[in-house]
């Protein structure tokens, strides 16, 4: 049983609001993220995928494959959007590092042929990041 | 003479538009980044000023200082924010990485105390970036 | 369930060295390292904290207030510190990346609200580090 | 219990071709990475040892040794090397990521005194690696 | 007047050997480097252009077009190559990173629309480059 | 004419500290740094070295030989020790970051056969560099 993790990028803008509450209550608990003009991030994914070695070409996935179901499923989708404005699951769902990381599990599952989803990794800056193993 | 740099980051909003253009135009040039909704980075900034070594503290500049003006002219500034709805130079501007560079350096000339300003250069991505030497 | 995690960098001296032995069998021991004079490391800290994101939020934990605790509770007390003369748990401990790693543990674990401290890592160089669970 | 790692590289050249195939089917499957002539990559290994920390010595493994190991098993074997055509185990297997990290972990398994293997992750790129922990 | 760099990677194998010495003497100018069955690297190549930012897009060079000759020109001709057997500039010229950064400048000059090449600089390894000005 | 950088790294503790001010104007100017106990860092070098290159080895300089330089000359010197207690030149000069690049162009200039020292960079943070060319 081998590990997989392949990286992607994308570029997107973003905001936190809770819609429940005043605009006092939303800059108090999101301080410069709830600026409705929106800010962005260059997030860095990295996805995990867990199987066994396939004896005849050495692979666990066809990263070709891999690259392409990254391309189609996630970066396509979310590169240069605004998330809140653009991406469904996010209309009611704040865009945060933690829900991002949740949202791109359950576009991913059960399409990488060959192999299981194991992590779904996403950081927002260096110096912080999400993961996630499926464990709703 | 010693040249000393200081990183800094920022995660900003932006879009790429001209106005005299149709949409189709601002589309066929400027591809994903004319989405008027936004999309944004984590900018990487680094100031590069040049002097003498000062043989009492041996500093080019105090570091503590630098920060505090990166912090005051640019980061605390752009930070969170988007570019083209928020930030006066960029009103008329289209902020391309090129341009940033050009709007830090003028933010910054003349307020280093004891120093010149050498460089400025501006990462949008890691594998992109546009140096500015004050050279108009 | 989500894993969040954090870093942080903080800048410090050390030593290796063991009471209990010769100065010849602590330098063949530790060689460079048992210089009594000290040497230093930037050394970055990576807090991972477990928990369920909040349906109000989207957090699982507060991101400036988990910056805040790593302050007060490590980056504030260890940055810029001699860790055998100056920090209480060193004085009698070698401040090894392992025995670090576990320190930093005992001041997080059971302050931060609402989450879980499920690995602190250490590296005291790019390509070393150690990671804690909490399995004394 | 604490995980401890260390980082190596090694520079080597390989190629992807399975004797059983054509050339076109190797061509169609492996793309690029069947040119005979082979490419090649700086590799990154990350090796983690689990074990308890000695209190004697504040370490779980004795990093000088760890590394001299390292370098005996593999670096110094696959350095500067064509895996498919120098290395043992890749006469009848093909170099793929997840192969050389299982690979290494069958020369270092058993090899270091006083911990337990714990995970061989190997890097093909900066955006791709595979991790092995010992599950045959 | 800016400076724009764009980074770009190609993974290659190369060998050095001068055919007008003795094996050993190959041997001992290049060490490891003389392994006639090659060995390789994850290149980074970072080109930068002079030239004026376009007041009408806010361009020195538009990036699509930038990305796609050095695609057209470096990348796509290097990448997954044996450097000396494919290659035809280093049939008779030792691939060291001194000579595959000249070798890129001659492929560059001049093709690059609206501005000027400044630099080629060729990473062989995160610790070595070499950067070459066109001055002959 | 090619330009030739290499990297190495050393781990040393420092303090800032003018004798001729007072314990007070010390921890005024110098802030935490002046902690006599001393702190430390994983300081980066980067050495450049500019000359033509040799037609007979496509080398600028033979890199096992700049090696040798930079680990007998200042790598060996100054790594796992304290500046100011134990390196001549920081004896009576601040070790500040400036200071430190300065003093490594003086131990490098003119002990690299056929080539001539262009630039001396040492990284004391990844966000704080200083460069000096050697313009006394």
């Amino acid at each position: 049983m081998i590990l997989l993790t392949r990286k992607a990028e994308f570029s997107a803008a973003h905001y936190y609001w809770n819609d429940s509450w005043t605009a006092e209550e939303n800059e108090r608990i999101f301080g410069r993220c709830a600026n409705r003009n929106g800010h962005g991030h260059n997030y860095t994914l990295e996805v995990t995928v867990a199987g066994d070695v396939d004896p005849v070409t050495g692979f666990v996935v066809d990263l070709k494959l891999l690259k392409d179901i990254l391309e189609r499923e996630v970066v396509g989708v979310y590169d240069h959007r605004h998330l809140n404005l653009e991406i469904a699951e996010f209309a009611k769902l704040i865009p945060t590092t933690e829900n991002i990381a949740v949202a791109i599990w359950r576009r991913l599952d059960g399409k990488i042929p060959g192999a299981r989803l194991h992590r779904v990794r996403v950081y927002e800056m260096a110096d912080l990041f999400a993961d996630f193993y499926g464990e709703f």
